[in-house]
């Protein structure tokens, strides 16, 4: 197995760049495909059903195939863990979230029955439910799909 | 408080961008100090080992402040619970990483009273302990120093 | 200590299995005290209520006694830690349960001074919380009564 | 999706029937491939591999196939969750096992755009590192593959 | 380093004893500020808040600051995992905690350069939300602020 | 149920005040069994290991009985808890424990029928294996048994 495209990389570029970095780098970008988003709260289950609705939205996942959608919620709970480093809770731990996300779908092996991947990244700032008192925090989440 | 510098994101593009990539972004780095590293085990006490021993060579902290190795330990393993996402181990659950590591020292917030806070990033793969089985895997952890 | 009566086993099977199924096995349940029940919930206090319940009033506990309520209380974080697998959370992480459970109270060892021990097994399905996006779980807790 | 083949049911009982047990319930698995294992250890790194191994030996995951070995990887990882209950150790937490394991895959959902799936089942003993002080314990992960 | 002033014991005794117990002890507390509370509750955010709000109207903590607020915070999350030992959740958990808690401020380590600390100690209750139903527990988490 | 004696607060007090300091409140502790001692390593299998030593030398728990030991060992892991916080390992996670324990046998409760509970607990420092560079640790575990 040779990693080749590297997904879980995009991902945490599209999560945490803006517009105007992205710029630089988005040509490479052309054999995957890929949504953004975002999501404020102190409720997971929000912010996993903010990544699962702009999966299907932008068509990046089958929206009645539980097997991509197994896939990618557990993608997106290995993001949860970068994110909360332990505890993954938000509200219950007194603290709130304010993430960009992407999703990104492709091959990241050369070998064509490696097939297709996903990553979810999580980029954003995690802190008390008071403006300010927060810092910054990122996850990665790769699956096979 | 307001989030000025990011520190983590710069931790987070320190290790996961080539040099070439960096060149596009670098001149934002001048108001942070930092440095990168990088470490392939399965063994998690040389991954922390990794990051403490480029910390201090690059006196990114004192030497000789407890202070400074328990800010910077918390941030590591912080970044670990992101590779690891669950289970913060490697050998143990027969799994391997190959890391590049950034750790930026700075002061992130506008108010000086904020003070420095240290950010330890990692990426690179997990996974078999056999060549090409593997996925990209990335953390990122903060605290106060 | 010899491990004579299987507790575990048998509470996995009165969990998983049909009544069909289990009309094969039975006679050998004669030296157990057992009940079985059902619960379906995003909400884990629920879950761990409805086993509370079924064994108070089936009397495999004492309703009085802290020790029991103890006893079966770590039996079913137990469980539950095989049916949830990292983090024992359902509702805030976006995903519900439909499971059987079964409590076994019985002598597991031929040595009479080893007492009674009790065994909470749990069988069914988790997953997104709508129909069918789910899989198959399990989980067994044993301890001392 | 209609869940109809229950192969994590299935992993179950090979892993904690005897031949016996199995004889009566057996013609239902027909429609899956399985094998058994068995495994003895303190050491988690080992139990992982008598998994792997099983199933590449019995040709149930391709052998030169990250996806594949990916799958069952994580299948295995949240079997041991269920066999550990919350720290996914076992030497260092001074413990040990004794286990019994199956590997089932198949098509649990009705609908063929689902695909196949994997199971993995633990039955055993855990207990101090003397020969009778242990107690049952089980685990059940499951995958798409 | 040198270990010389014990913050993080000071915190368990005025956490633990009584105001008797403490008179015999209380000498040794005047190179510390701390302060004292209780807090009962299903309920993470509240013991949490509790906690917050001591140390912010007994100024132990700066409140317009984050690196402050930081600090406590993980020194909280530290001395709740003592408390919840495994699963840092209460009421999703179904038991309720019935707490004192104890901040103390001060500089542990015989060096100037080592600064101030922070410790949090827990002593009470927890266990079923049923009046008796419920042991000891105890917590301590300890920062560099 | 009515907590009378308070077996958890005792072991805290034998784990953490010197005997200067004991010998104020050592009066109370006539109505308990307990014994104490000294661990320091960076395996987590030897600090296991040397309080179910302890335990057994002083005839806490009968030495042939699975049932006791497997509530010591329980209520050991639950220190353990509170003494790692969050990730139950110490050399792994490069760092080491210097601590004093106490294991406490008694009835805490003033119902006959609650029978005896053991309650262990942890004191000392945890840190970065260079001496000094530590801070203050504790925990604390009870189960009936």
């Amino acid at each position: 197995m040779t990693l080749e495209a590297q997904i879980g990389k995009y991902a945490l570029l599209l999560a945490s760049l803006t517009d105007e970095e992205l710029a630089f780098l988005k040509p490479s970008f052309h054999k995957i495909r890929y949504c953004q988003g975002k999501v404020g709260s102190m409720n997971m289950q929000k912010v996993i059903a903010a990544v699962e609705t702009a999966a299907k939205r932008n068509e990046l996942i089958l929206d009645n195939c539980y097997r991509e959608t197994h896939a990618l919620y557990h993608a997106v709970l290995e993001g949860i863990e970068g994110v909360t480093r332990g505890q993954p809770s938000i509200g219950e731990m007194s603290r709130t979230v304010g993430l960009r996300f992407a999703i990104v779908r492709g091959r990241p092996y050369a070998e064509e029955s490696e097939g297709e991947w996903i990553a979810v990244a999580f980029y954003g700032t995690i802190g008390a439910p008071i403006k300010g008192l927060e810092h910054e925090t990122a996850g990665l989440g790769i699956n096979h799909i």
